[in-house]
């Protein structure tokens, strides 16, 4: 972890221009300092691919810890038990995980499960009294993030989204330059999500489980950091939907969708969300008086990134990690990340992303 | 000319892998051997600053030579025949050049004057008998283009559009590459042509003249960088208009617009035209083996640019010195420059512009 305690080091020393989370303190700083609130005891519900990535990450939380699992697999949860340390009474199956209300030792449930059982899982988290942290995308419309806001708070738990990149050291800087007026008014985003999907047979192009193609997984990063990167909501979108391999991408599963999006200070965004296209990963933002470029922008590996003020330095850290610290913190101590990443926020974009479905659909300019 | 030699040396040794001009032999290294062809000799009508720019660039021509000018401002025309040995007889106004007809000394008119004027001007040259140069974009609208190409064709003269990228020695490497199979398949394109203008006053704002703003200007490079670096015609467009301010950018002069492009292999292109951003001026392309892209793309000064392969090493060249010397070659030995530079190319690009501007205007999806 040397990059980390570099990273950290480096922020002792200048805290203010690194603020991972916007607080009283430093996130980093104080985390080499004793803690003052409790570690944040997570159960991960579904431990397949990502399921495993996040919880090889927590092994170097400071503030977060993997305490238990939800699987439909048996045989899943006993190579996870033996992997993670779990205790039998923290092990649980689609049936049985309202139980959870009854374990004192559980704190939160981070959902990473297909896209289309989260809803009804983080209404039966939150029902059970457990905080959610829900991966994203937070549910496959907006009508089903509404019902999980609300279910969330109405058993007051928290309801947070897996924005990892939120955390994400250069991408933070950048929104911090933003939010410092270093670029000056933002006039323009650009977001290019995609890649070649794999193996057509998995949940991800299955319409039931995933809710929609490229733009549910990977389209919703560019929809993410042009609303963090202008620092403004759109009031319009429009889409242009391309398929040229019907038998992959099935109906309702997008493959390639260009949208654009506007703001009401009249900046505007053109994005890329495709399932069928290399060497893309890539954000650019452009303002009166500055400029940002990061690519990759969003996958896990080093995010890299420049400025007009030149190359962004900041180490790389495990996203994963970074997250779940993060939002121990959040959840403990009430800061705030550099941009939200809460129920309300995941909602955000999900009404944006019906919007964009909408507008691929009728060809109409679609309102928001 | 160090740089211009070096690139023409190290083309004499391997022309083939850079092909400025298509044809029996490399343009460049034909140049260094005794002229089999004569001397373009090309009178500039209009002489503001890009006729300067150009005027400049042809004193290091070696197939074409600036004889002659065409001005409304007989102190402007003083000023170019004591700078450029101009002889009186070559030497015409816009009430009287008709009478080039009469003037076997002049082979070309490059008209470099608003847009809204090009149309006129350049069916009164080809009528007087002269091969027809014309700054881009070559006329306001797709019917005007059309009067030209047929002009020119009745009265058996050249009609070439001032493209000077399909010159550019990294433009040329990447069109190659991409006809070579380089890139693979190619899918996607973007292109983002801008810059925030200055002098609300000049004609590039005054529709009459300039029959459009951006879009006219700026936005028809990544019009002609989509279809040389995607190798195919497009059959949609869509577009978006985004206007900040009015005073400035008067009805019928578009500030921004946004606009996609499909094709008929299913790649996409996603370009913006604008006024009013700066940090601008980048084509990008992503193919199945590959990509490419250039920062800056369309400037004057030095492009720069790398692909997969790495950086594009290819020298810069004032681009209207290779591209004068290019037409030369065309007019007089039939060459074909890596990407077409005639009206049939000229009127595409303004094809397009009616319908992007069609698009923006009713908000829907134009076929081509």
């Amino acid at each position: 972890m040397g990059s980390r305690r570099e990273f950290i080091e480096k922020l002792t020393v200048s805290a203010v221009s690194l603020p991972i989370l916007c607080g009283p303190t430093s996130l980093f700083a104080a985390c080499e300092q004793p803690y003052n609130s409790p570690i944040l005891r997570v159960a991960i519900m579904g431990l397949g691919g990502y399921g495993t990535r996040v919880a090889k990450a927590m092994l170097d939380c400071k503030r977060a810890k993997l305490v238990g699992v939800i699987s439909g697999t048996p045989s899943k949860i006993t190579k996870w038990q033996s992997e993670y340390n779990i205790p039998e009474k923290n092990c649980y199956n689609y049936e049985n995980f309202d139980r959870l209300k009854d374990n004192p030792d559980i704190d939160a449930v981070y959902i990473i499960t297909p896209n289309g059982l989260h809803c009804e899982q983080a209404i039966r988290v939150a029902k059970a009294g457990k905080h959610v942290i829900c991966e994203k995308p937070m549910a496959i419309n907006a009508e089903e993030g509404e019902r999980m806001v609300k279910a969330c708070r109405e058993a007051n738990v928290k309801l947070l989204v897996g924005y990892r990149m939120h955390f994400e050291p250069k991408t933070v800087e950048v929104i911090r330059m933003r939010k410092a007026g270093e670029f000056g008014q933002p006039k323009f985003f650009q977001g290019q999500s995609g890649f070649v999907i794999g193996n057509p047979n998995q949940w991800r192009l299955n319409k039931k489980l995933s809710g929609g193609g490229a733009m549910m997984d990977i389209g919703i990063y560019s929809i993410n950091g042009a609303r963090y990167m202008l620092g403004e909501e759109p009031i319009w979108v429009t889409a242009q939907e391309t398929k040229t391999d019907p038998v992959k991408f099935k109906e309702g599963i997008d493959e390639t969708i260009q949208f654009q999006m506007g703001f009401p200070s009249g900046a505007v965004a053109s994005c890329l969300s495709t399932y069928a296209m290399r060497h893309l990963d890539r954000f650019f933002m452009t303002g009166d008086e500055g400029w940002m470029e990061m690519k990759p922008s969003s996958g896990y590996g080093p995010i890299k990134g420049r400025t007009h003020k030149g190359e962004l330095e900041q180490p790389h850290i495990t996203h994963q990690t970074l997250q779940m610290d993060g939002m121990s913190r959040i959840i403990f101590e009430g800061l705030e990340p550099i941009a939200p990443i809460d129920g309300e926020e995941g909602l955000k974009d999900l009404k944006i992303i019906d919007a964009i479905f909408l507008a691929a659909k009728t060809g109409k300019k679609v309102k928001l």
